[in-house]
């Protein structure tokens, strides 16, 4: 019955901005919506605010009536519960019953999954990562989350949280991580962790580099790319640091599930050969010999503000 | 028809021994028979020796037709082609046909793994981790290996060798790796790991022990274990710095597949409390806070001779 039902509802839920879009059985949006997540006051009033966007969406392609299921990807969002659960970047605090709030307001089925595993069923359903059954998918953002797939099916682990690479150990007692640990990989292979090495490399020496002319509290990932593109040596050694880390940490992810291909995918992976130079030198030279020049290393090839809805859209046919 | 048989062979092959087993539906070996691996001149002088095994343990149940099918977990053997390829622990070298010569051979259905991943099976089939669908199952003998179970599902990986977790870099630019890096798990977490730290601790340090009798290059773990329940301080602290690393490796695993449990299993894993208690220490100081006292960490509940052979016999049921 359902099945035949030609659209699906994707819903990209990030801190910022939440992106609800109406998709066809070929990952084509047919009508989408944007409001800002920020402005709701109360977690019930985004889900007001959700069920409105998607009145308005699906009436441009006939009604619920039209609609298979509702796929939603959101910040610490558990695909087993359907629960937010304790988001840091969103403003209202402890466990949100997304799945279950949104079931009620639009009655459609509705799936839930984080953020990074839907951009890697984006990814595997319209993008890069296509006809792949093993891959992981790196996203690089404010902090550093992955989609693992293995044998074609997402990894969610016996808790719904699998695939929290950010918080592997890259530096015994290194930085200081917001999940009170050190050393997580986040802390430098993210936008932030770019701006962290900048304003550390800044710190300790001496040569000249544009970004002395920046206030060190207000650098960003995108000021050290723009540095780096300019030629300037500082901010070019920001990303090989980075890279050279990032690298060493996929040769041991390789370890564990031997995928194919690792997805790069994110703002910070926008920076293209600045960054995939030293990530792709930094994880041959750690690979097991086993696999030297066995596994790609790739940009993911969905627009940035596409891959999350459009996977969250892809686990829409799914919802029960 | 062929699931009408009642039986099914498990051989363990490992780099001393090869034990061939008749398996029954339940877990129960009916029948055995061992061989020493290393008196076979030639990979063919294996292969006729498992055949002469085989008949011998198929001959007390009444003959190949009440055989199913024939599993065989193999150092560095691969599920997906059948092959023994470079394996550091046998005489022979190069890529073995395993798969396909036992089968000729044979005239049955057979079914390669590598060593740790029978295991898996075996543990998950008729050991600690029944009803498990997601587990890490780390064997700690002369390397380390691993079997990780998604989903209810044996991680193989794209190319088969998925589980190589012993080659995880814990310390960058430490110990030397038979592998030719350097600081992978295995150099410090494994039974020769721990010699190794031994010597290092005797070398390093000018504190009295046990050990200190014994000629450096001949310690075995055994000779450490047996020191530090004698109540040997540096015995006891080569225990601590073992587990200390292994519990921060794991800590990271958890990070990928998030399993309920880990399992560790093989020589070394006998130590017991010895070892389990500074790697559960260090493993729960290292984890997220969402997996604190969430993922259990047990020994295996197999006889070590049979975890293997009962692991190669289950994979045996589902060879074609």
């Amino acid at each position: 019955m359902s099945q035949c039902k030609p659209y699906v509802i994707g819903i990209d839920m990030g801190g910022t901005n939440t992106e609800v879009a109406v998709v066809d059985t070929r990952g084509k949006i047919t009508a989408s919506a944007t409001f800002k997540t920020c402005d709701c006051l109360e977690f019930e009033d985004f889900v007001l605010s959700v069920g409105k966007a998607c009145r308005r969406v699906m009436g441009e392609v006939g009604g619920p009536q039209m609609i298979t299921g509702v796929g939603i990807g959101a910040p610490n969002a558990n695909f087993y519960t359907g629960n937010i659960e304790n988001a840091a970047n969103l403003p209202w605090k402890g466990v949100l019953p997304l799945g279950e709030r949104l079931s009620d307001v639009l009655d459609l089925p509705v799936a839930v999954t984080n953020d990074a595993n839907a951009a890697a069923i984006g990814e595997m359903t319209y993008g890069a990562a296509r006809g792949l059954r093993d891959f992981i998918m790196i996203t690089l953002g404010t902090g550093l989350g992955a989609g693992i797939v293995i044998n074609g099916e997402l990894v969610y682990g016996s808790d719904g949280y699998a695939g929290e690479l950010g918080h592997v150990k890259i530096r015994r007692g290194g930085r200081k991580c917001g999940c009170g640990q050190n050393g997580c990989l986040e802390t430098y292979c993210s936008a932030s962790g770019v701006a962290r090495t900048a304003v550390e490399f800044l710190n300790t020496r001496s040569d000249d580099s544009l970004l002395r002319q920046s206030d060190p509290s207000a650098i960003t990932s995108k000021d050290v790319y723009e540095a780096a593109m300019k030629g300037d040596a500082l901010a070019k050694e920001v990303f090989e640091f980075t890279g050279n880390l990032l690298g060493e940490a996929l040769a041991d992810f390789v370890c564990f599930s031997a995928p194919e291909a690792i997805i790069l995918f994110g703002g910070l992976a926008q920076a293209g050969n600045l960054l995939f130079d030293p990530v792709k030198r930094s994880m041959e030279e750690n690979l097991l010999p086993i696999w030297k020049d066995k596994v790609s290393l790739v940009s993911s090839s969905l627009k940035l503000s596409e891959a999350a809805v459009l996977g969250a859209a892809a686990l829409g046919w799914k919802a029960k």
